[in-house]
């Protein structure tokens, strides 16, 4: 596919993580990013290699360059964005993408009563293939979202690969092995084969939790994280409970413990990170961790408000997740950029902090960083094409006097025009593009939810 | 307009602020609900009613009484429901709508620097033909959101309930009578003009806030409530300095002092009752006044954490507000509701204070019996037909396991599917019916934008 976005607004991400707005085009050819400009002045290659594929012979370059060129170039869409916004679509940085089956399942319960009672329980209920047409549900929900690639923590890894590849939704995972679940083994054989899966899947290393993970267990990631020379992400300081309970048993913060352990020597990060302290933050700038944070989950479940502004002012790199839909509910990333600036500014009292551009950032770049989606974490020439356009012709996005902060303040999934992944559009004017029938996805998860009690 | 929707889930309100669900048919006659349940055993004078502006005589009032008879009766439009939520419309129980002109103009900054350098200076420069045009765009942006009926405070008010009433929207408005604008005798006025003007306007004594306000000008209001016997609304204790400074100046709380004034003799409430302690509640239960949330802009501004769930225990009627858009910045409830219940969490630390449910009845009873809006503010036969129809066929609300759950946790505008007030669909499908050109009105709210620096 190659598509020719014109008439449109497009975001670029500045290398001091602010933003610009550039007015022009935008060229993807095949699944990449090739031209981003005004129309005028395309590089030649550019130009010779969009119409090889037409009639090589018949382009004067010379003439090509130019906007009415454009035109003859071999498009498979050109699509006239109407003055619209083109941006890097948002990468949801942590995930348990399944657990839709226990969306409204089990909510305003306290949080342990909520794990122990509710979740679990079901959980081990769970076969193979629904985490197919869950994870499936839950790709359809993102693209809703302009959500173009999860990082995803939950069973049957290969299935959960399997559904975004079929839907051609970006998924990195990592292993949520624990005491209850999963090898060493497994790990690193999901590691070797999901990085190598399809261009669509890659695998970072990680592990549940410490609370729910052995010492010996928590040895077997650190020496894969050595042999490999690999990043490693793990949930870290979720609530008060887990930091209190490994300081007990260990005298130091989980993130104290994963440093000494040289969990942390090749990057990675942590999913959550709320009961943060000076010493943790030190450790996460220090390596150049990610700190994503999930605060609709926080804030739902009442595990408390973490540090993002403290982590900021470090020069730590930050993300955004979602978390599951279990403990969220929904899996939207406009909801989550106004709790990320709303809920740092009432932890500090101070409307002035966590400005809307420091959240774009996050929940486009800075997630990317975490993931290891470099190849697709803003708009430049040669990218990956993961970007969404958002319509501006909407009365919460009026009057246009600051796009950005239109964006995190009052903007909405609603604003999602059109979604695309690897130069692929999913998703646009409300229907899916996911080569699975959507009323299909919705009949297997109610019966999935019909099943287990 | 009489309206026939059928195949529809109906959300009905229970006495005991509880919801049902019913499968079945519900019927608008002009702006009425006339019937509500399976499309058997109609009462035979609704259907005599209905047909009579037909062809009264060939009606057989028995056979009619069926299912296959709905069909034949005198509808304007039958809407096949498919199965979605027709629900009560949400009441934005405090808002300034016309504030759209500043949205995204001054955010991140401390709120006493967000108000007196950047809103009063612009409000200075506002016209009265603005607020018609600045108040159509939010509700426009209301009915994205489901969103049947607002009470305002703000300027230029004959212009506001023109452009309520001319797009068809329901508003109640109060006055920002403070030092610095407005006069007793307007108030006064326009309570008694604004009640009368059309059956979509109505009009609630109240005043700015205490800490813009002379204890003479509060006296005058106070007389006026006394006047009418009659509710009042203000700002009440938003900020911890707007309630220091009360205690400073008169040595006692904002609730208190209105109360000892007398303002409060007859109903009313405030908006936001942020900082309350253990008296004002008091106050609030025994008059049973209605204390209006604003979570979005108390978070975005860094005013603090109400302590709804506190207010609930004491069983005074809450209600949602979205605040103005220089504030919050978009005027969406279900961002508010999710605020509600998880701000609520966070404040007591506990996941399981104010269950979605109680958060919905507020969304929508609770703020309509704030609001006097007591003939639409549920779904039965006889009240005026302002309601909703939320699409359940989106990913973000399924599985369809419960609800009302699903609408306040994981809900969204964009499942908002129909938007009808006064038995009049003014949204629907993405597109408006409002008699206003939606083109037009964003290019006014661009040009008051670019006029007013």
């Amino acid at each position: 596919m190659n598509t020719r976005f014109y008439n449109a607004k497009i975001l670029l991400t500045r290398e001091d993580k602010s933003f610009e707005i550039l007015e022009g085009e935008l060229w993807v050819k095949g699944n990449t990013i090739c031209y981003i400009g005004d129309g005028r002045n395309v590089p030649l290659e550019v130009v010779a290699d969009l119409s090889a594929q037409k009639a090589a012979a018949e382009t004067n370059a010379q003439e090509a360059a130019g906007n009415f060129a454009a035109r003859e170039l071999n498009w498979d869409r050109e699509i006239d964005a109407e003055g619209n916004l083109i941006m890097p679509g948002f990468k949801n940085a942590h995930t348990h993408s399944a657990m839709t089956f226990l969306r409204s399942s089990a909510d305003d319960l306290p949080l342990q009563e909520w794990l122990y009672e509710q979740v679990f329980p079901r959980e081990a209920q769970l076969q193979e293939e629904d985490s197919y047409w869950l994870t499936a549900l839950a790709n359809l929900e993102y693209l809703t979202s302009g959500i173009t690639a999860q990082f995803d923590m939950y069973f049957f890894q290969d299935m959960v690969a399997k559904a975004c590849v079929d839907m051609g939704f970006r998924v990195v995972q990592t292993s949520g092995l624990n005491n209850f679940g999963g090898t060493l083994e497994e790990l690193e054989e999901k590691y070797l084969r999901l990085n190598d899966y399809d261009e669509l899947s890659s695998y970072i290393l990680g592990f549940h939790a410490e609370y729910t993970t052995s010492k010996e267990l928590m040895e077997g990631v650190a020496a894969l994280v050595q042999k490999y020379k690999a990043p490693m992400f793990v949930h870290n300081s979720e609530t008060k409970l887990e930091t209190d309970e490994c300081r007990q048993r260990y005298g130091v913060s989980p993130t104290q413990l994963f440093d000494t352990m040289g969990m942390y020597d090749f990057g990675g990060g942590g999913y959550h990170c709320v009961w943060f302290d000076e010493a943790d933050m030190d450790i996460f700038a220090k390596h150049g961790l990610t700190a994503v944070t999930n605060p609709g989950s926080n804030a739902k479940l009442a595990s408390g408000i973490a540090p993002v502004d403290e982590m900021r002012k470090r020069g730590i790199n930050l993300a955004i997740g979602t978390d599951g839909p279990a403990s969220n509910n929904c899996l939207d990333m406009f909801k989550e950029m106004f709790l990320v600036t709303s809920l740092a500014k009432l932890r500090a009292m101070d409307a002035s902090v966590m400005d809307a551009n420091e959240v774009l950032y996050m929940a486009t770049a800075g997630g990317a960083k975490g993931m290891g989606l470099l190849d697709c974490d803003c708009l430049a020439v040669g990218k990956k094409a993961d970007l969404i356009m958002i319509d501006l012709q909407q009365p919460n996005m009026q009057p246009i006097r600051n796009i950005t902060k239109n964006l995190v303040y009052s903007g909405s999934k609603q604003n999602v025009k059109m979604t695309m992944i690897n130069g692929k559009i999913l998703y646009e004017n409300q229907k899916f593009h996911v080569n699975l029938d959507t009323a299909e996805i919705y009949q297997r998860a109610n019966e999935i939810v019909a099943r287990i009690k």
